[in-house]
């Protein structure tokens, strides 16, 4: 172990607190590790954030070396798995390593694996013993269903835990034992929230531009994320009480909003469709769809929300010439000049708007791609058309990005526009 | 930086191949990094192994001090996410410093964002061609997608890339350019490489039971993944030749093929909707769907393909009684009692044949929950029918899980029943 590695003072004066992942099922790539996100939620929750996170594989030396790597800078590491009964599960004793302490056995858990054996009439192995040997000083985690205990162990004021890699066994000692252990430890003066603001319509770094003047002059971080079609506004608070982050976040959102205006469409975990839902609910208003290049997509969206039954009459996807024509009644005329133009898609809301008896139509035509088709247009062209009875509008966009991508923004655009509408009506 | 990041000799001799994920959004828990499994995974099939994975906040110190720190013991480092336009994506200039290079401006990606935006008739911002700096000396790897480019540095012997964090687009470089880079660059003595055949229709404990005699007697390792509705099987084989593996994979799935039958849909990256199609085209069938609880989920999956247009001709969603009887015609006799019945499902998937003038017409009723809204019937009961010139079949299945889950399973059956059909017939 390299010099670099001796525990020093810890440089910033917040506790920061880091994770190590234990596994080479991990490390491979074969299991997604679904123990981070909950131990990085729950932190947020007591106002700490997770300075950095490791995946090592089942190593003793490695796992030894990474504690002590990462105690290096952390007032607090959690480690998940490795505490099996098996040969490969190494956590105690690279625990034990890092500290220089040796492995001691903790009766209590010894006894407590040899009556569940007993109790499920099966025979222990010496290998099941092995789980009761913790660091010495420990503090002993009882097991969460398994037989695997955690353990807590301070050590020149770091604090060390490992609990198992069972995501149940894991998130029920992390709730019981270990958030509650470090939030009393760093009872904290400051803590700190996100919240997210969801926008369609716009690129990150219109956006980003857009909100600069904001970012500039707030006490809150401003971050940016691109997902399919959206861009997501985070903006990062902290304080000394829950009461004034809400303050901060609340008056930096109305600002973003304002600025944003109709950009903005739901905040948090809102999706489009839930919050297209909860408008048309509200407006008393229902709709209808009629597809070709998103196939079904939009319809699906729509019924995703428990309860669009209410508003969702239903869809038809006319993919092919022969539906447009027949189901849909659009005429040759304006069939013959191209399958992809305002006009088809002003004829399929109109058509899907009267075949359902709906207040509201959508029509969606396009090229999702690879190739053309044989239409004249650019693959990416989309035309999307809103019919109502204040009467028909359609607009023609380039969307970027291969089929899957163009499909899914054209599902969210057609969604927004039914969104825009109704939200400038009374 | 301290002493103990310098770049050093590689301790082992094998190349050791780190990943770094970039992103406060991965940190906070917020989202699930899927990025890491899929390098892991793929690094895997070109016989590496992942030495170490660390996620770290966007922040540029912290970025270069773990490129050094994984840089001191692997001999490649895979970078994700922080390629992005705004002021905290900052990956490019992380690696300038940890390797002390200069950022340059790259003249073909600076043009090539310019003409993006200029084709979207967009507004370009000066942040937008930050994307176009890359450190020194690197090959840079064309956007997949968005504007972001990813590179290739090499230095001191060590190979560092950066990909962007969105995963479609880190998914398309990794596999065009940075896997190819490692593979020539690190050609292996033991490969292993998986298989994964894919099934429909059985459980995994039933699954795995029916495969417990073929897999005791085999050379290769078998793995089993639920995912929605499906099971996957993954067979593994490791040995000294692509040919040696090649043959053992091919022995061990043609036996797990005989003995699932019919429950094996497709291998690899297949899609239900994907093998579906190449069977409608092959039989030169068309289908057309009548969709009720998936609300379009079946059209719009199976227009998920490039070219489905050639046997899909058209759906309808008819998600309320009104379209059920104005639109597919079905008598009130029949939806009086009740709108989840078999005998509803054959009405719907007759008409939709009959509507569209295809050769395969699907009808799906069901209750996807939360409640059952006024039917007799029990939350995931779900009715599905085909009618072909053969007569129509239907039949009635009680699904497990919440709304989400029983249309996703829902979904694969209605296209599984097609796919039985078409084996089935000349």
């Amino acid at each position: 172990m390299s010099s670099c590695d001796e525990l020093a003072r810890i440089e910033s004066e917040d506790p920061r607190i880091s994770v190590l992942t234990v596994g080479d099922e991990i490390l491979s790539g074969e299991i997604t590790d679904s123990n981070f996100p909950v131990i990085a939620q729950a932190l947020s929750q007591i106002g700490q954030k997770v300075a950095e996170h490791r995946t090592v594989e089942d190593d003793m030396e490695l796992i030894a070396r990474a504690i002590r790597s990462l105690a290096s800078f952390s007032a607090a590491v959690i480690i998940t798995g490795g505490l099996g009964p098996t040969s490969d599960d190494v956590t105690a004793a690279a625990v034990a390593k890092a500290l220089h302490r040796d492995l001691v056995l903790h009766h209590e858990t010894a006894r407590r694996i040899e009556s569940f054996f007993k109790r499920l009439n099966r025979e222990m192995s010496e290998e099941n013993l092995k789980q009761a040997f913790v660091p010495k000083g420990s503090t002993v985690i009882e097991p969460a269903g398994g037989t695997a205990p955690g353990f807590i162990v301070e050590h020149q004021d770091r604090i060390i835990t490992a609990l198992p890699g069972v995501p149940s066994e894991m998130k029920q000692m992390l709730f019981s034992h270990v958030i509650p252990y470090l939030e009393e430890r760093f009872a904290k003066a400051t803590i700190q929230k996100t919240r997210i603001l969801r926008t369609f319509g716009s690129g990150e770094s219109d956006v980003a531009s857009m909100l600069r003047q904001i970012e500039a002059e707030s006490r809150a971080r401003f971050g940016y994320l691109a997902t399919a079609g959206e861009i997501l506004v985070k903006i990062t608070a902290s304080g000394d009480s829950e009461e004034e982050i809400e303050a901060i976040l609340e008056r930096e959102s109305e600002k973003v909003k304002d600025r944003l205006g109709i950009l903005v469409y739901g905040e948090g975990d809102d999706s489009m469709e839930a919050v297209l839902g909860r408008l048309l609910s509200e407006k008393g208003k229902t709709i209808a769809v009629a597809e070709s290049c998103t196939g079904g997509m939009v319809a699906s969206r729509i019924t995703n929300i428990p309860g669009s039954s209410n508003y969702f009459i239903g869809g038809v996807v006319a993919y092919g010439i022969e539906a447009k024509r027949n189901l849909l009644k659009i005429s040759d005329g304006i069939l013959s000049k191209g399958l992809v133009s305002e006009e088809v898609a002003r004829e399929m809301a109109k058509s899907a708007r009267e075949l359902f008896s709906a207040d509201i139509g959508i029509g969606i035509t396009g090229l999702a791609g690879p190739d053309s088709g044989g239409e004249k247009k650019q693959v990416g062209t989309v035309c999307i058309a809103i019919s109502r009875h204040e009467g028909c509008e359609s607009f023609e966009v380039l969307l970027p990005g291969n089929r899957m991508m163009v499909r899914n923004i054209a599902t969210l655009a057609a969604m927004n526009i039914v969104r825009v509408y109704l939200l400038e009506i009374n």
